[in-house]
Order: structure tokens, then C-alpha cells, then sequence
């Protein structure tokens, strides 16, 4: 036989997501059992195990404790996406960084925002726009509601040094986020900010974060066109 | 002291980005051993040591091997978003799914695509237009280039009842894929097939997937105004 000797388990895991992709194993199919595997690959059968479970976290078996592994049936793509810091994700494309407040108010925000929020539609919230810039040239504009209740120490902060992208990473707690991505056609503000036609469309990341059941913030950043968010599956 | 036992490793996990997200353990500090978390969680080393290893693995935490583990400096907060195939996606929202082909023809694709795909400039290729409709709306305009010198069986398939993008995960082999998300104004002839204003603006996924070096398929998804693309952090 000609398979290899695995010494660790990402190792068995590239080998069985090869076969997965190669249609070796095609979806569906009962795949060998830990024990076989083990054998084939010359390694340990907790090293089998390890790397099957990981790809059943992953959604691409199906493990069932009586009736075995499975190539999942309807296989899903799993792509994962780094949400940086604007100012690093600016940096590492070679490009220098600015920031340009635009307001910083107290506000009763638009019931869209509070009932996003869950916060009382009276409760006055910190209200930040903003541009990230890179190489002098607009980047991204942002679009912030922070819930002061929560992040008190943000009502003192200036925001016109350091964004407050930045300032929440360090200062707000979080317990979980929810994010979305769209398009959206620029409006005449967000399109004189960052100096394109009215109505081009824009990249926007939609993010709320929560200190279990209290809003934290929620933002709105919208990208020039062109914008590509990138990863690999 | 009131910590609860925690009694495998995803609990340990989860308490440990707890703290992390709540500042208990704010970026850039070292956190106790592995010794000292296993007696304070009431718990084996080797299930801290795999709760750690695990959040490492997702960039949260630092280690090193003599200088001990820190919470990363920058965080950077991973989403992961699921790829699913268009139908399953409609499906999952509890609308009735459809599929119409527009074009499918053989040509030789502009130098953009061959250029991206990598094949020769007058190689040709299966070019296929469809319409994927939910609740018989449009719901994303499809257009894909198969190369059919690594998916020969795609010249026979009409496309005309099951769409190329359900047909290709059963059906072709690959081993990595680059996928980009970016927002696009709609062109006249998607704009038509979508029933919408030109120059709306329009959620676009590109995936190229690969079998090694050689290019699999090219397609561009186009999806309806108000399309957002969700995930949790």
C-alpha cells in the first residue's frame, strides 16, 4: 500500500477532506470505519478520531454512534472571514492609515437603531461618524450608536484621535455579535463623505454586539466601490 | 470559591472567552497555566489544555511555548458564513424554490475570466446563465464558466431542470476554492433578469473553486436588492 504514514491529525484531516473534494468518498457515502482508518493511515485511532470530529464540526460528515460516518449529503461551505480593526486591515494592504471624525452628538436614535438595540426609544444613545482613510483617500465611512448605560466610560471619550472601532476592541466588554452583509446604494451623505456618485453601491457590514442581553453598539460601515471582502473555502 | 466544575472542553472554552469579551482578561495578558486553570475548573489539564488550543487556533489567544499564553493583542473576530446551495438557502427560509436557465452555450470567455481561471486564452468553455427564483420571484441571477476539460461530464448536462450549481457539488472534484463578497451595480441585462432599476446595487458572491492548480469553475451569483448575507460572532 501506498498511503503514507499521518504523524498528526491535521494531517489525516487534509487526507479525508482530499477524498471528500475528490469525490473519492462522494457525498452520502458510509466511509471506513476509525479502526480501518487507523490502520490505512499508520496512526494512532484517537488521532482518527480527532480529525474526523473536526470535520463534523465543520458540517461535512455526519456521524451517527450506531450507523457510523457519512459524507454529508447536502454539503455546506463553510468560508470563515476576519473581521480586523479598519486601521490593520488598511495597514497589512501596504496602505497608510487616517481617521477624520465627522460628528460625535448624544441623541435619541431613530427607532430602527433602538428597536435593533432594544434600548427604551426615549434613552439617549453616543451617536459617531466617522471616515477611515487610506493613503489620504476615503476608505470607509462609519456610522456608530454606543450604548453608554453599557460602555459609561465612552461618553468621556473624544473619538476624534482614536476611532472608536478601535477604542470598543479595548474597552467594551462583549458576549456575542451578530453581523450581516449587503449592498446599498449610497445616499447624498454618505456619498459626498466619501466622494462618489449618488447612488453607487456600496459594501456595507452591519454589526451588533451584546453584553449578553444589552446592545453594546451597533455600526454600520460602508465601503467605497470596489471593496472586496475575501477568503478561501 | 463558585466556580462551577466544568466537565469538557467546550465549557472551558466558552468560559474562557467569556473572560475574554468581559475584559476579566483584557488583550495582552498572560492568563494562568494550564495547571491552574484545570484546579480552578475542577477539570483535566488535557481539557484546558484542548479549550486553549482551540481559541490559539481561532487567533483569540497567544501561545508560546516558554512564555506562557496571553489574549491576542489585536483580536480579530471570526465570522464564519455558510455556503449552501442556492436551493437549500431558499428552501431554509421557507419559500418555494425555482430555477430557470437563461444561456448556455460553448465560447470563448473574455480574457477577464480566462485570465482568472487560468486556461488558455482561446480555450472554450461552458457558459451558463440561470435564474434562481424563490415564491416565483427572482431571487440571483447565476452566471458560470465550467471548465469542461476537468468536468467533461458538464458538456452532456442541459442545465435545463437542475441547476449547474447544484450539479457541480455532485459532480466535480475540487480541492480549494477563493471566494469574495463585494457590492455591484446592476447592468442592463441583469437589471432585466432581476426585475429591477439599472444600477441598483446588487450582493455579489464570486467563487472560483480549483481541482490543484487547474481552475474548476467561475461563477458570479447576483442577488436581489435587500439580499443580506448573515452570521453571528
Amino acid at each position: 500500500m501506498n498511503t503514507p504514514t499521518f504523524r498528526n491529525w491535521q494531517s489525516v484531516q487534509s487526507e479525508v477532506l482530499r477524498r471528500i473534494h475528490a469525490r473519492e468518498w462522494p457525498p452520502g457515502e458510509l466511509i471506513p470505519n476509525e479502526a480501518d482508518l487507523a490502520i490505512e493511515f499508520g496512526c494512532a485511532r484517537s488521532t482518527v478520531n480527532r480529525a474526523l470530529r473536526s470535520l463534523a464540526e465543520s458540517g461535512l460528515l455526519d456521524r451517527r454512534r450506531k450507523a457510523g460516518t457519512r459524507v454529508a449529503a447536502q454539503p455546506v461551505a463553510k468560508a470563515t472571514i476576519d473581521i480586523a480593526v479598519i486601521r490593520h486591515e488598511v495597514e497589512e494592504h501596504g496602505a497608510k492609515y487616517g481617521y477624520q471624525l465627522i460628528t460625535r452628538r448624544i441623541a435619541v436614535p431613530p427607532v430602527s437603531v433602538s428597536g435593533t438595540m432594544k434600548t427604551r426609544a426615549q434613552d439617549k444613545l453616543l451617536h459617531v461618524r466617522a471616515l477611515h482613510l487610506a493613503d489620504d483617500a476615503a476608505y470607509a465611512v462609519e456610522d456608530r450608536w454606543i450604548n453608554t448605560a453599557i460602555v459609561p466610560d465612552a461618553a468621556a471619550e473624544p473619538f476624534d484621535v482614536l476611532s472608536a472601532n478601535e477604542w470598543l476592541i479595548e474597552h467594551a466588554p462583549y458576549t456575542h455579535g451578530d453581523i450581516s452583509f449587503s449592498a446599498v446604494q449610497a445616499d447624498q451623505g454618505d456619498a459626498e463623505v466619501l466622494g462618489v456618485a449618488p447612488l453607487s453601491a456600496l459594501f456595507a457590514i452591519d454589526r451588533v454586539t451584546w453584553d449578553n442581553a444589552a446592545a453594546v453598539t451597533k455600526v454600520r460601515l460602508l465601503f467605497l466601490p470596489g471593496y472586496k471582502l475575501r477568503t478561501q473555502l
